[in-house]
């Protein structure tokens, strides 16, 4: 089936022809049991009732939360992954039930730390009862039995830097303040929730790097750049997305407009030199560490590639990007963003970028 | 020297006796090198100057951060000891001069975000410039360089825990609430900074429990029950301190006066009797868990006794707690609480705690 533009005609400041994606080890790749997740996640969806009517489902389904699964951990164990899938799934359903910028940072914390509760203090009853505190019972209780101790503990830690993240990001609504890129560069793998879906993909694939390897600053450094690649890339896919929100989404192009004093159309361009030298680091580094890594640092490596290519190959075709709610009744099923590939990076630079926060990354190739 | 009574005369709701302590494991111990502890530590905070004036540093050397170093940790490694306890002096100076109550939720997450980003991205350069943000800078490079990287994530987990629960309690109180005593109970042991701390103590130690077990439900019921302890002491210790305060501290006794419908004077003893609960339980587990313990695990539920303990003795004579600003113009030396003791429990009962949000710590022991 050819790609369905259902937002063609709709207007859009930054266009719907997205600039080319570097991403030089893409194989697109996908689970074989991509089906089976996406049913077995929605059999569960439907018998939570999580979502209140059938546009909200519609729109629920249409975040493609299995084809994520399935995209960026294209090997792994389909128990784990149903479960991470219906995470996301619940995840999507919570995040976009609050009204993006309409809460106050002090309603947030408090609901953060009733949720994070319920995955470390089973039984600790700090939630509203509904459809959505049932389902985070389920899967909190499947997840302490599926996780390792230290695996659970990345995961409530992963969920607290997320919702930290998040906070932030609404602290930054409520005092009217858009980031500076420093800010936006330091904070933006947290809001993405990095450290949440990385757990996932280490333990569906059964990885299993001790922590002083995994915690060592190189490899801490390719973490946080592959999770602000994945973030970039989500900033250029949710742009029409968002357009209509008020304060502007603090993403990268609009922070990069504010910083550079243009509009964001034309701090798209930049947008994608940043992450595209970002990509290069990323490629560089991870070619450092792989010299003298073992098989499961080797297996995480090659892990975060996936993550970040298998999330654009998601993003491209999931009906919550391609065809999005602030211009469609419904989602559209088959709307594709029909992105291009470059194989050289738009910016061919390997210095560090001028961002403080982000510049020992860079150092790690020197360590 | 006898104790000093500095607050005598002073109001207070709860007053100046406190009930006997119950702490079967106390051995009222202390480093040998305390003395030492603090000269250095406070030659680094002069050199630094962290404090604004005579006055502040006075009560900022009334925490008397090094000898609560001292006495939770007594035969620690001092160079690690050094730096935890220049840690807790500026984090007191840092938490001390964010004037309680006054700050939004909004700006304590965006400061809270930048601070932990001082410590995870060496250079980030997000705070505001002064001799705060200097003394942290300082603090964090040689925490990387001190710390093994497990013992590092673990510590800004740590950081990010504490801040999350400092954030809920602002929350709270912009929000006019004061909790009810489940939601107290989930989240106590975060606003108390336990995994900061822990990770210290496990550090100057040289405690290596491995991840999976570590991160067990039955040793962090365990680590949770000791964090509970610790925070309702310092509920106790802090009343008098903190009862000039509007709105109301959301300590346990202010809780349960709360709930109960009944003056702090009045809840003291069941703050008292509920605390000694989760002492029993405590002793309980711990046995529990020694009885297969390894080297590790064993100095770990050793480390979490000498916590308990040392930090009631410290608190017993530290002038912040036993002179305090609200009724004294200089802290007092050699102020002191002259607590008393007990051998049993106030409350006999084995029995889980009517609180669902800790009630899988008592689990643990049928586990």
């Amino acid at each position: 089936m050819p790609p369905v533009y259902a937002q063609k005609g709709a207007p859009s400041r930054i266009g719907w022809q997205l600039p080319p994606f570097y991403c030089p080890f893409n194989e697109n790749l996908i689970h074989p049991k991509a089906a089976e997740l996406e049913e077995r996640a929605i059999a569960w969806i439907d018998a939570l009732g999580i979502y209140p009517d059938a546009t909200e489902r519609a729109w629920g389904l249409a975040t493609h939360s299995a084809d994520f699964t399935s995209r960026i951990i294209p090997y792994g164990d389909v128990e784990t992954m149903l479960l991470f899938t219906q995470w996301n799934y619940w995840a999507f359903a919570t995040d976009d039930g609050q009204a993006s910028g309409s809460a106050s940072t002090a309603d947030l914390v408090d609901h953060s730390a009733r949720l994070i509760r319920a995955v470390e203090a089973p039984g600790s009853g700090l939630l509203p009862p509904g459809p959505h505190a049932a389902a985070l019972e389920d899967l909190a209780a499947r997840t302490r039995a599926t996780l390792t101790p230290f695996q659970l503990r990345r995961f409530t830690e992963g969920i607290r830097d997320w919702l930290f993240g998040e906070s932030w990001q609404t602290s930054n609504a409520e005092r009217g303040v858009m980031p500076q890129l420093n800010e936006f560069a330091a904070m933006r793998m947290s809001v993405n929730g990095t450290r949440f879906t990385l757990t996932w993909c280490d333990a569906a694939n059964g990885i299993d790097v001790p922590a002083d390897v995994l915690y060592s600053a190189p490899v801490q450094a390719l973490t946080d750049a592959a999770g602000f690649i994945v973030s970039c890339d989500n900033d250029v896919f949710s742009y029409n997305k968002d357009d209509d929100l008020e304060p502007w989404e603090p993403n990268l192009i609009n922070v990069l407009a504010q910083q550079n004093g243009c509009t964001p159309g034309e701090a798209l361009p930049t947008a994608t030199a940043l992450r595209d030298r970002v990509v290069t680091l990323f490629v560089r580094l991870r070619e450092l560490l792989a010299r003298d890594a073992d098989e499961q640092l080797a297996r995480y490596l090659r892990s975060l590639e996936h993550w970040i290519a298998g999330d654009i190959e998601y993003h491209n075709r999931a009906p919550r990007y391609a065809s999005p709610r602030n211009c469609n009744e419904l989602p559209v099923q088959g709307a594709s963003y029909d992105i291009t590939w470059r194989d050289a990076p738009s910016d061919a630079s390997v210095e560090p970028l001028p961002i403080p926060a982000i510049a020992w990354w860079w150092q790690q190739l020197d360590a």
